[in-house]
């Protein structure tokens, strides 16, 4: 084997191999840098239209990352290789790929993956939609394609690559401290470095003296605004930098208070657009040069035209869109999408077949069709011709005008027929369009079906700037052995498909539709998902059962795992038995979120220093692949092991003052300021609940500190982990077992399908949590809109109601949003927005829309309440008199409710003996029923109304609500707006279907 | 021929070429720096005893160069490429050309030389000497042995390789201007960096707020200073890079004043080497990690024992000291030593020889001798043995004694000779000691002849920490055939040479020191430096007449091009007649003194559009040496001739507030407040030497003036042109053709031998500009001291005596000190020096020293009264009765030296006629002399006295001076005190020989 390279032979050869591609090699910035992207050479040039690809070295200062050297690959400093490829090169994962395995990565011994990973700097006015790229479970690289920078949107969108020099390197020289990493032959990265990021850390988290970094903070933004106010853009650039940098300085000290963060923010971010708009005004003025030699389209449509003939004989018929990995939730969107659509659009496009399969990869999206008709289904219509006295002479011969009309289309005189029409008597001719040929429908019909996914968040990759999850890289559309053509993306079709990634995406000709599944079988793909689920689930099952094990159902993480791979393999991974002394809630964080690892468990529940990775590829080389992925868990649960030995240092009470420099909203302070209110508002909910003195102290304590574990190293690590850090930390803290608990179950349920509190104390820390951010973000105007919810509000709505049903507890919810009010100015808005979530609920669980409309408009304050209201109105409804009831109720609303007037009843002036008996009825009714009745009560007591009020309308009855009598009437009306009350505040009836 | 490297192939070129030959390639550094020296990976590592070898790209900002990219190749940023080999390798200078034979420089077809040029940062506390390297006489690297950094004196000494990579790969594209640089193929370097070059221009030169950046200045310093306080050694470099180039930015907006600048210097000059103490002392605490592996000594010593039998026959002897290129004073400097110490050394070895030679090029110094005796002469000595009547017996038999004493220098008894030594008769013995071989003392000779050549400036290069005025790198010491054993300076002496640069310096193996002179023949090494002359000369002659041109006589110019080559081609260049339209001065500054080229005139003496250069090697590819040469001649002037319409575009008085940036000496202001202070003081100068009138307005104004041209961007650019540059401007802005040349003249003299002034408005002002900087600068302790002279003063001092004595003005130094001093505070020393001066003068002029000092004992104040009294004075002492005056004045003078007091003369108490006739005599001479007579008015007066002071001592007179009677004792003192008198203020004849 020969040996690695060292950190500056991986620099020089990255360079040469992108300098060989096309790409200039540029140097390292001038100022201090908290990523390549900040070098002008990326974050200016991506913008406008002219071309760019660049590639240089990056070494990268993030002081808040600093670890005092301590951690074996956390540095305050390391190096990035970043490439930009604009526009889109068409394969740049393949070029990414190659660089890999120049670097002496043998592709066959390793598996590579992209897993989703996308990238934001609201700072920037930047995101852009990618992957990190996946070395043995390693995380690699961040591979982006670029939507947006400085507030821009990108055209073209640039692909950004950001090597991590260090990861990179460590993995080929198989070490396990970046200070190991030989750089030359003969220093390590250590001897050059060690000293440096000590000294930085030392600097940044102790020694910076903060009143001075302010000045300087405001002195380079006052330059900077001159600059801008000048035209200059490198320099006021280079003070934003600066800004950038000493604002992170700052954060590392602690510095930055809830005001100073959001504030900064915003001065870099106003400063950060001003440049882009600057530069980009720039390039404009300059007439853009460097796009004459990028005008040439990158596209290269080649329709084939379809290569045979169209048969006459149904045939399979096989689309495939392949892509770059898909993210495992669109993956899945895309799928059902398919299985709806695709049938759907057949259907109009009047096309039969036989079956339908939707299939589909992290690179394929299929849709195989078999015994699909040559052609479409015939359409006849008829079509109104001349009368038939001008259609025929009087010797009832055919007129010119009848054999014009039959000529017209394509018709003897003789297959005219008669119809009488309107009264009217012509004659008509039977249309009959024959169908198009399938391959020419399919040619409309394909781009069009693929353009109608769509997304949670979707990209432009190319010039086509169509949108997808991510970008579409070949279409093979065969009806029987013909191409389909169409083109989209630009793209066109063909029979061209691609192998897998550890196959080297080779080019996969596919003769025949048929073929597809048995070509992509002899590539060891599995296109089926359920297929891939099964032979995970057995895979794992089994390897669990050969050590003794099993694995813990998690339906979630294995429908990730499936949609991570094309090709998936089990393995076996092991880990230090000493890391079992951790949380077993940390070791299963690890494993799951961050590396979909299935952890293992034994006969008696406890975890196992064992995992199961699912590889993408086959059986070779999984020593090393295991050995890769045993090494990023083993550095993972360093790190982790770190962090929990470090937060052990100090109870938990005392990470609360470290609350105040965690931003919970500008205007409503910091999470220090937040667990303060949580404290009084638990107590007061406490009492509205009916909680014991004893869960009353607990609830407030777990109040005051169900936020602390924020501010330790662990959950800021993990933020997964929020909350169950906080149970554990709070018992090693000497906290009571049900304060702990119940700072863990303020959380609960996180996701849909979570577990719900089980205790009153935890119950309410979670209401006063929840109600706090609805009453507080409410009022400061921050109510979701559309799709964006960045406080996660619906969620907290939804988790509200939930556990209020949950545990059937009845509670008024504005009474909530008043308490937390009160600690904080608030609007009215927030009680509309729990309702809406607890609507959600209700039609969830299958009650009838109006059913549920109904009570809502009455009742939504009281979850519990209304779920009552619900279901016995569910009840009701089902009945067989139901109708009666709600059309008699309903003839009484009907016929007042034009009224805003409430007119006055005097029995003294009914005139009819149908209104004395109604007037008894409803007096029965309404002593039974107040506000606080059911529904069943309400309408148990009205019930016995119903015959009574069908008999005042009858005509026998002599009474005429609408006399012309106008007090007559008024009395009238009077009466039956007392009787359409009587629902009030109950339920509102005239919600519902047919009132 | 291949198409030249691109930019950024350039770099990786550069980085692959040192990354195999072992150094460790490193990034440019993440804050804004002057040069790749700021970098801490030279800056810092430089320091301490361990190893280091390190090579990268380093993008350096200099504000001050920045011309709004309108200038082809000055820029505020330009790209080094900065390679640092700690201890050096032994061949530095090899490997460096390797390095550009790799950059795709065909070594055969340029000319590529090493000339001198030394670098030093008082900032940093750092200097070195080594070279710029010129490529067809284009500066492309400069090359240094570092000295010291930080203040500290560095073992091992680093190499420092700085690449100009623009102007590399400029010459390598043959483009003329640094924007149209190929950078990768596609873009140029204008594309890339023309506009940020702009925008820095302008937000250096027009933005940059002042107040703001004192104010970042300020908090950097503090920073710094805190880190330093911690022991934070990176994270203070850092900042003091920030206040390096805050500092910059701020010159730049002309923002620094006289005070500013110092104290910024200081302030940075003591940050900068507490950083480097900081540094230093934590890699001792490390314990020099890094040290073990260079332990071991790259010197390797292989000392050849002498190879044959030293022979009994006289011989050839060779030494040549080869060495990396010495600079063209240094070689002329160690030719003369050895002309002199050679013959001396042997002559103290008691080595005889036939003829000796000394020889030498920029690369080796030669001692040829012929005829070298085999052995030292003998010596013999007596040794005084035992009395004769000891050693004899009384039978005149020689005792045991005699035996014994004959014995003990190998003699037989009869071999003792009878000497008479102090009055005692002895025997003594003859002892001979025969001579050593020549070889064996040449092996301990040689060392030292070496080491005993001095350098204005030395350096150390490797272990051996021997000095010497640049490496030596091999050591021929031939006696016949055989190597005569010696080492040093870490070599072993043998008989390998090496050949030219154009020849690779290819290993010369010399067989036997006869074959020395053909053998460099051979490889057309012209090693006589005489000869070298005569055929630059005749090579450059016959090329102008070639043209019908001529070569103005320049010795000087000569004597540096004759010491820059070992193989001398003359060759012709050209540049654009438009630039004639440039003042000569100008055109010849930038040919001699940059480029070294000889000027050609025509028949009229105008200045030709032709240059001679003269290139190192023989007459291949003369026409890429001369395209090149051309290019960087035409660069030049497209420089010269951009200052110079910048210049004109204002008129010179203009100037002069920018003068106020431009620091004269700290505690005497600006060059502006000298120009004031030279106003006043020329008004004033003008009347002690009797100006006209109109000679006076004409001085005043020149005074004013004088200066301004410093602040010219062509005087800023070449300072050789200050006054030329200011007599042009003066002329152009419409001054007096008299100011303009006062202007001019008043730098004259400039160096030795240069014309002195021929106006006396040009006398006055250089007058008042040499007496204002001795008074000030003596005033505020900044006399020179030993070879310490930084302003100049002994030039200075120099300068005023020369004129003066040229323009026979008789004029008091003392007098104009005093008007200097009254525009500023002064001590008196100032006087002293410049007598000095004069002293200097009339010695070198062959006056007798004890005339000369006999002189300026009674009168150096005026320097040209000086003079005339030296010249009488010299005149009397050839007189054949000078030893009779000057003893009878003597007489008087010796008699009376010692007493103190003046006694009181009574010719009442004359008792002899003699002391009557002496006094008649005094008072007639006494009569005829003043103060102010002249050495001849006083000895022409005096003379008569003579044969009166010889009566009156003689023993006839009966004149006892000492008389026992007190009264007639001092009454006769007090005549002869008188006497003596006579020469009081006009010369002290006390200093004369034989006194």
């Amino acid at each position: 084997m020969p040996k690695p390279l060292s950190f500056q032979q991986a620099i020089l050869r990255l360079q040469d191999f992108w300098a060989e591609r096309g790409c200039l090699i540029w140097q390292p910035y001038s100022e201090k840098v908290g990523a390549g992207t900040m070098n002008p050479a990326t974050v200016l040039r991506v913008l406008g239209p002219e071309p760019w690809n660049v590639a240089y070295v990056e070494p990268s200062y993030r002081p808040d990352d600093g670890r005092y050297g301590d951690n074996p690959n956390r540095m305050q400093m390391h190096t990035q290789f970043q490439v930009i490829l604009k526009p889109d090169p068409g394969d740049p994962q393949e070029q990414y790929l190659e660089s890999l395995y120049a670097l002496g990565i043998q592709r066959e011994e390793h598996d590579i993956r992209f897993v989703e990973d996308n990238w934001e700097s609201p700072a920037l006015g930047a995101w852009g939609l990618g992957w990190e790229v996946w070395l043995d479970g390693l995380e690699i690289t961040q591979f982006t394609y670029f939507q947006q920078a400085g507030g821009y949107t990108l055209d073209p969108v640039s692909v950004e690559i950001t090597y991590g020099l260090e990861r990179i390197v460590m993995f080929l020289q198989d070490v396990r401290a970046v200070w190991n990493i030989d750089w030359d032959g003969a220093r390590t990265y250590g001897d050059l470095l060690l000293q440096p990021e000590v000294e930085h850390c030392r600097y940044d988290f102790e020694l910076a003296d903060v009143d001075r970094l302010m000045q300087m903070y405001d002195l380079f933004e006052a330059e900077a605004k001159s600059c801008l106010g000048a035209g200059l853009v490198i320099p006021a650039h280079d003070y934003i930098l600066r800004c950038s940098h000493t604002f992170n300085v700052l954060d590392s000290r602690g510095a930055i208070g809830v005001t100073e963060r959001a504030t900064y923010f915003r001065r870099m971010r106003d400063l950060a657009r001003q440049v882009a708009v600057a530069y980009a005004e720039q390039r404009q003025r300059m007439e853009y040069p460097w796009l004459e030699e990028g005008k040439i389209s990158n596209l290269k449509y080649q329709i084939s035209k379809s290569q045979t003939a169209s048969s006459d004989s149904p045939a399979t018929f096989l689309l495939e869109t392949g892509t770059e990995e898909l993210p495992a939730g669109d993956l899945d969107d895309a799928l059902a999408q398919l299985r709806e659509l695709a049938p759907a659009r057949l259907e109009e496009a009047r096309i039969d077949y036989e079956s339908l399969r939707v299939l589909g990869t992290p690179r394929r999206l299929a849709v195989l069709v078999e015994g699909l008709a040559p052609r479409q289904r015939p359409v006849e219509e008829l079509v109104k011709g001349p009368p038939t006295r001008a259609a025929f002479d009087s010797a009832g011969e055919p007129t010119k005008a009848a054999e014009g009309f039959a000529r017209k289309f394509g018709l003897g005189v003789k297959d005219l027929k008669v119809r009488e029409i309107d009264g009217g008597e012509y004659v008509v001719a039977v249309n009959r369009q024959e169908g198009l040929p399938a391959a020419e429908v399919l040619s409309a019909l394909l781009p069009e079906l693929i353009a109608s996914l769509h997304f949670g968040k979707s990209m432009r990759w190319n010039e086509s700037n169509v949108a997808f999850s991510r970008p579409i890289r070949w279409l093979v559309a065969l009806l029987g052995d013909a191409v389909v053509p169409f083109e989209y993306a630009g793209l066109a079709s063909g029979r061209a498909s691609r192998s897998s990634r550890p196959q080297d995406s080779a080019a996969l000709e596919i003769a025949r539709a048929d073929d597809y599944p048995d070509l992509l079988a002899e590539c060891e793909i599995v296109v089926d998902p359920e297929e891939r689920r099964a032979i995970i689930t057995e895979q794992a099952a089994a390897l669990a059962a050969s050590v003794g094990g099993a694995i813990p159902d998690d339906p979630a993480l294995l429908d990730e795992v499936t949609n991570l791979v094309e090709q998936p393999t089990a393995l076996l991974g092991y880990f230090e038995e000493e890391y079992l002394k951790l949380p077993d809630a940390v070791l299963v964080a690890v494993m799951k979120k961050h590396q979909c690892y299935f952890p293992m468990v034994d006969g008696d529940g406890n975890l196992m220093p064992l995992f199961v990775v699912v590889r993408n590829g086959g059986e070779e080389h999984l020593d090393s692949v295991r050995h890769g992925n045993e090494e990023v868990i083993r550095a993972r649960f360093a790190d982790a092991d770190f962090f929990y030995r470090e937060d052990m240092k100090k109870p938990l009470e005392e990470f609360l003052p470290r609350l105040r420099t965690l931003t919970f909203q500008e205007q409503l302070g910091s999470m220090f300021d937040k667990a303060h209110r949580l404290k009084k508002l638990a107590r007061q909910l406490a009492e509205m609940v009916n909680l014991s003195a004893e869960e009353t102290e607990v609830a407030e304590r777990a109040a005051y500190l169900c936020k602390a574990d924020l501010a330790t190293q662990m959950v800021v690590e993990f933020t997964s982990l929020q909350g169950v850090m906080g149970r554990e930390y709070a018992l090693q803290s000497g906290e009571s077992p049900a304060v702990a608990e119940a700072i863990f179950e303020h959380y609960l349920p996180r996701f849909a399908g979570d577990v719900l509190p089980k205790t009153k104390p935890g119950l309410v820390v979670g209401l006063a949590n929840r109600l706090d951010s609805l009453a507080g973000l409410f009022a400061v105007g921050l109510a979701p809109t559309g799709s964006s919810d960045p406080y996660h509000l619906r969620r907290d709505a939804l988790g509200l109601v939930q556990n209020l049903l949950a545990h059937e507890l009845s509670f008024s919810v504005r009474a909530g949003l008043e308490a937390a009010s009160e600690l904080m100015p608030v609007g009215g808005k927030a009680l509309d927005f729990v309702v809406e979530r607890l609507r959600g609920i209700l039609r969830e669980e299958g009650f009838a829309y109006d059913v549920v409309d109904t009570v809502l408009a009455a009742q939504g304050d009281d979850p519990f309440r209304a779920r009552q209201a619900v279901e016995q109105l569910a009840a009701w409804v089902a009945r067989e008199d139901w109708s009666r009831i709600l059309e008699n109720y309903a003839r009484c609303v009907r016929i007042t409710r034009d009224y805003d007037e409430q007119f006055r009843l005097d029995p003294a002036h009914f005139q009819q003996p149908a209104e004395e008996m109604l007037y008894a009825a409803y007096q029965d009714a309404r002593a039974k029923i107040t506000p606080q009745s059911s529904v069943d009560e309400f309408l148990t007591a009205f019930a016995p109304l119903v015959d009574v009020i069908d008999a005042y309308f009858a005509r026998e009855s002599g009474v005429l609500v609408m006399d012309e009598d106008k007090g007559l009437r008024e009395n009238r009306l009077a009466q039956l707006q007392h009787i359409a009350a009587l629902a009030e505040g109950i339920v509102d009836l005239s919600q519902m279907e047919g009132f």
